[in-house]
């Protein structure tokens, strides 16, 4: 079913506001769902509005949280997001971030007490109207095993680094550090594909084309895929957006970041504080002034579209352009919803009483 | 031929001094060259010295450098090297950084118009006796295609990584954002082996598993290998480093970046000064009390060490753990130097009127 972006924002807006939260934090999280549906990530956009729901009559979001500061210096803060919609505590974190880098020329704010909070690439391009880097990092459930592992310890744990240009777009780099994000199994499962080798393994920790191998005791790998081919660089990034989400914030860490969706349990051993994320401001003309840098991030990027590329089909792509373009297309043309995350938006709706016209 | 740390150490002082450094310079990057010895390193140790001296005599390393800072915020700072050996820029700016973030919670240093600058971990382990987490980006001469890309745009541009924890070494990761470093594929080539695939590509942009196709228009692919398996992830990563480095600070970016290697001409078409660098500082109780922070990341480490390996032989290793073995190993032994190496040594000395006695 294709909606408006106007229409389709409108649901989610209603539906937060019926379990309670207010109209700005009902309104920000829409932004941020909206933005992964624009940009073509709809693995993040309302297909997740059910599991925070869900979530929600579980207890374990808080729609009217009291988000605080707990400790903060010139150049840093920590948060506790009291269990809000990651989409709000990112909304506020990415806030205090930019403050801080307005003072003293970057600013890092780490976050504990939060949930899933949609495309991390959506709060670094806060930044770039602020003519500031933007850095975002989160933990989430584990489905990854390190290099030689066959324990799932770490999060699919992706970074987000938006760079403001001049006549360009902004450099929007979105990545998890595995060498797919979950979803894409979940699809090739549904149509009956093979996943490529490199991607998943088994419980015994051997190569798998499987892609429902999560649901056998299996794991994603690194980015990199084996050692061999540098899955130990990927389990060190991993590593890294996990203990800065979670060690600099008091988040749960690795295994113990709790689950997204409500019918799984959340684990007793935890020794943090629900989901963690990391943010990053940087005042660019912290560096260098704010025009010279435009200009040299306009002649990068063209010096890397213009490279030779392997064939005519296949573009040297900037980070973020794809997905610049999808916007465009997606505001004109309307977004296309899967039948059945329609059917579940509808039974969000009407168990909340919640009037929707389609 | 095995040198005893005090031995070798010493050989690079008195070749450094003879250039005309100052003792406190050539000290300082003895320092950073014996740690890539001692941390089993040794593609960034003693090895590099010849190329360093070759650049000084083509006069493009400046051994009495005065190197400034040209534009700061509380938090940041931007450093012009004046062509320094890359590990006494590297240590001013890490001073600097450290500083910083001892002021106001984190501290941000871009260098430019420095020079290579040896193993980026030992800049961000600096950090780790102030109780600071750090980190470290350079940039470095093009040999790695982007995703769809024929041309060699970025270099293996490493990130490091060193947070310190309680009883535990601490956490040093400190990685190329490629599958392997070059000279890899160097000692492959040397001793008649094929490449794995997924390392390199020929000119036309095909995999090949001939170790030395980088001198025959191939290049190095980014982490991840092919599209498939996120090789725009390890594109956006060296991105990442490479406009930090080099559009934050004013250095050389991309394919303009200065070879490493003297008998490799300076581009014409540079728009930046010399080789960049990236340092960051993070105070600890800038987010958690130090004791606190200690305490979780030794759990975070057993958690880790602790997981079920696929076999015996392979257990989970926590990033810098192996390098650690060898210092303690390299110390007690003394530091085995390639018969080639030795012979360069010689010959730089013998050159230079440096006496050494082997």
């Amino acid at each position: 079913m294709i909606f408006t972006y106007d229409a389709l924002r409108k649901i989610i807006v209603d539906i937060l506001l019926k379990i309670g939260c207010s109209s700005e934090h009902a309104n920000i999280s829409a932004d941020v769902l909206m933005a992964a549906e624009l940009r073509n990530i709809n693995s993040h956009g309302v297909i997740r509005l059910k599991d925070y729901i869900n979530l929600y009559e579980k207890g374990r979001l808080n729609p009217l949280p009291n988000i605080k500061i707990t400790h903060q210096t010139p150049s840093t803060a920590v948060i506790d997001a009291d269990t809000a919609l990651g989409m709000v505590a990112g909304d506020f974190a990415m806030k205090i971030a930019i403050q801080k880098a307005k003072e003293v020329g970057t600013g890092w704010v780490a976050v504990n007490n939060s949930n899933h909070f949609g495309i991390a690439g959506h709060y670094a391009m806060r930044a770039l109207k602020h003519d500031m880097i933007g850095i975002t990092m989160t933990n989430a459930n584990p489905l990854v095993a390190p290099t030689f592992s066959l324990d799932r310890l770490l999060g699919t744990n992706p970074i987000a680094v938006a760079i403001p240009a001049g006549k360009y777009p902004p450099f929007v780099a979105d990545f998890a550090t595995t060498p797919i994000a979950r979803g894409k199994l979940d699809v090739m499962h549904k149509k009956g594909l093979e996943a490529p080798l490199g991607y998943v393994q088994d419980k015994t920790g051997m190569p798998s084309t499987n892609p429902n191998i999560l649901t056998e005791g299996g794991a994603i790998l690194p980015l990199g895929g084996d050692y061999e081919h540098g899955s130990h660089k990927g389990y060190c990034l991993g590593s890294v957006v996990d203990i800065f989400s979670a060690l600099l914030s008091g988040a749960g860490f690795g295994p113990f970041v709790p689950p997204s969706v409500a019918y799984l349990p959340i684990k007793e051993t935890g020794n943090g504080k629900g989901t963690g994320h990391f943010f990053g401001a940087m005042r660019i003309d912290a560096f260098q002034t704010t025009e010279d840098f435009k200009l040299k991030m306009d002649t990068w990027i063209e010096t890397f579209k213009n490279a030779h590329s392997i064939d005519d089909e296949h573009k040297v792509l900037i980070p973020g352009e794809p997905e610049k373009e999808w916007e465009a297309i997606h505001m004109l043309q309307g977004i296309t919803v899967m039948d059945k995350v329609v059917e579940e938006l509808k039974q969000v709706a009407a168990s909340l009483g919640v009037e929707i016209d389609f």
